[in-house]
């Protein structure tokens, strides 16, 4: 029923999909397309000759980024940017930013073949080394062009010993003239991006697409708690200091606040754990173990913390254990544009879509442009919620559903004032 | 005050104590003497020395087990055997088993010395590799001597390996020969041991020596719980299918259900853990751990398992998790005599000693004794509760109390009737 209202070409979509995963291929749906390897690379020329096909003027810059441009009305407007990251994980899905970068193709070529010229210049841009895992340091490509990479980057090494410099030259980049590919400020307006949910949400609330409303950044803690050991079967239970049993009713805490609120997205997971001696007939002496925190609201995942350390404290307390907590990251939620969530809102009432708004967990190219310009996310349902892995899967359906949102979403932007 | 009445050689004892300290010595204060090793050997060389000076007829068995005899009365009556081990971990302690052996030695010297001569034979016994740690399978020589080895303890090797064989054969024992070893059926009337307490109940009651009531028998569980990884952003939690939350509720309802009852000497650990993936931002898809749980009275430690079961089935099915429970070892208590732990009483009160009554939660070479002969216990306080490390510590006087206790119920043992 909503299909017909598809503007965009969904055969034509499905088909570079399929074609794109066979590059890299793993198993029967598996993807490896490590960062800036011989298959990203092969990735990226498929891309470009599609991002050709389409009418796009289309270019490699220094970080190893693809950018296609589509020429607007005034060339010298901030940029529309649209895109994703094409890189996948070493045991990867077809799915995971890719999507997002044929998706806003689609969106531009379909510009293209309805004869609607943008007031301003859109690009659409699959970004170099999103994933992080080949260097253990990700939004390489974004935060490249936005003049924000660390010292030291370029020497980052893969488990080979191969030096991110080696890599980006290798791939035909020349990393002494990063700053030829740099932005300049206010240089973009917008950056909108279409993704895979990653998440379990869409598919509970039987909906194929979601609006994003930020993503949430996480705290991460690293707690180390320690008591003393003994013979599991010689200390007496009062005069025992079990550093695991500790940790478990910390676990249990952390859980119970954060599913205290039913109706906020806050998440809290512990989800690696260290014992000492780790012997099945020894009293653990020492455990550290991580907290994940996250919440939209930054307020209540601050309240949730300080509830959180207070509870340590008296676990900590009663069991005569002390402890060392040490805080690994702090990110601040970003939040979408309210403008473009509007616009997202209107445009899917219009197609008859019940869409749902949601907080996104992961972080994604959008979480570096949210510092220079407003952002609009999307959201497509995948299966049981699956990701980085080869049984990612979502619907073409979906996708293409999703693909409309982002075609309508950018006529409306680059049309308006 | 107590003192005064000791009639064993309190000095003899603490020199031999410190001398045999230095054979494997590592460190300060440590001791690595491994079964059947060279440092064994020279342990075991000393102490049989010692035995000759004492008057005893010594040998070395073909199970390596060092036998001390002072003959009795009537040479042919069950022996009443009093011993423990002088093999260490390899990152030991100076009291572990030693104590054991050298008090006994010092009890029937001091007899000697007394000219009190036993009805029956008493037998002074080092046993050979009590620790297990070399072979991973403890409590050998005793074993030996009761016809008790499983078949392929030969086989067995050590981190080099050196199988149990070539290593009895290098000791200078002969395997093939063991029958001549074995002691027949209802040869042996009684077994006392005194050992270093391996954990602080008597520190904590201020009290140097205590009467073991029997060794717990532990039971060893590995439960194995699968729920579904997900990403620790995005996963609403009230999807989730955290394994480790999970086995933190199992971990606190088993250290309740131990608690529970504050006079009961039930004991209960969680001390190993295995999480998969264990990634900080990856819900835990698998979590494996064990259970110790032990109990003198094997009544109550049944009732405890079945609560335990009935909770673990009841947190699975909240947490939506598969689990396994398998059981590793299901030792029952064995008790010590009540004839015996009525005479230790006696004895104590007559040398104005406020002992007190414990099970034991570590096995010693009394458990295998246990199935062939009445047996008695007697702890000495440690500091801290330390074993099996470096830091273990008691005073020689704590040391020659239990020994002049020993030195009483040896007496009487073989004295009456």
């Amino acid at each position: 029923m909503v299909n017909k209202l598809l503007t965009i070409n969904k055969v034509r979509l499905e088909k570079r999909i399929n074609s794109l995963s066979q590059i890299g291929k793993i198993g029967e749906t598996g993807v490896c397309r490590l960062a800036l390897s011989e298959e990203d690379r092969q990735g990226v020329e498929s891309v470009k000759k599609w991002m050709e096909e389409a009418g796009l003027k289309a270019r490699i810059d220094h970080f190893g980024n693809l950018i296609g441009r589509l020429e607007g009305m005034n060339p010298k407007a901030p940029i529309l940017m649209l895109g994703s990251h094409i890189d996948s994980q070493p045991y990867g899905g077809r799915f995971d930013g890719v999507i997002g970068v044929l998706g806003a193709l689609e969106v531009v070529q379909t510009m293209n073949e309805q004869n609607i010229v943008p007031k301003m210049p859109i690009e659409v841009v699959a970004f170099s080394d999103e994933e992080g895992c080949r260097f253990n340091k990700g939004l390489f490509g974004v935060r490249g062009i936005l003049g924000k990479l660390d010292e030291g980057e370029l020497e980052r090494t893969d488990k080979n010993g191969v030096t991110r410099r080696e890599a980006l030259v290798h791939f035909g980049c020349d990393p002494t003239r990063f700053n030829e590919s740099e932005y300049p400020e206010e240089s973009i307006s917008a950056f909108l991006e279409m993704h895979i949910e990653q998440g379990p949400i869409l598919e509970a609330k039987d909906t194929p697409v979601g609006i994003v409303t930020g993503i949430s950044g996480p705290l991460w803690l690293t707690v180390e708690l320690e008591g003393f050991a003994g013979h599991a079967g010689s200390v007496p239970m009062q005069m025992r200091q079990d550093a695991l049993v500790g940790a478990a009713k910390i676990i249990v805490a952390l859980n119970e606040l954060a599913s205290h609120d039913m109706n906020a997205p806050t998440v809290g997971t512990v989800g690696s754990m260290k014992i000492f001696p780790d012997s099945r007939n020894i009293i653990p002496e020492k455990v550290s173990f991580t907290i994940d925190l996250r919440d939209i609201d930054s307020t209540r995942r601050d309240r949730i913390e300080e509830v959180l350390r207070l509870k340590i404290n008296e676990i900590a307390e009663n069991h005569q254990l002390t402890y060392k907590i040490s805080e690994d990251t702090n990110s601040e939620p970003r939040y979408c544009s309210k403008r473009i969530m509007n616009i997202m809102r209107n445009e899917c009432s219009d197609i008859g879509l019940n869409s749902i708004e949601l907080m996104s967990g992961p972080f994604h190219d959008s979480l570096a442009m949210s510092y220079v310009c407003e952002y609009g996310m999307i959201f497509v349902r995948c299966k049981d919620g699956i990701s980085h892995n080869p049984k990612e899967f979502s619907t073409i359906e979906d996708i293409s559903l999703g693909t409309e949102l982002l075609y309508r979403t950018t006529i409306n932007l680059s049309s308006e004032k």
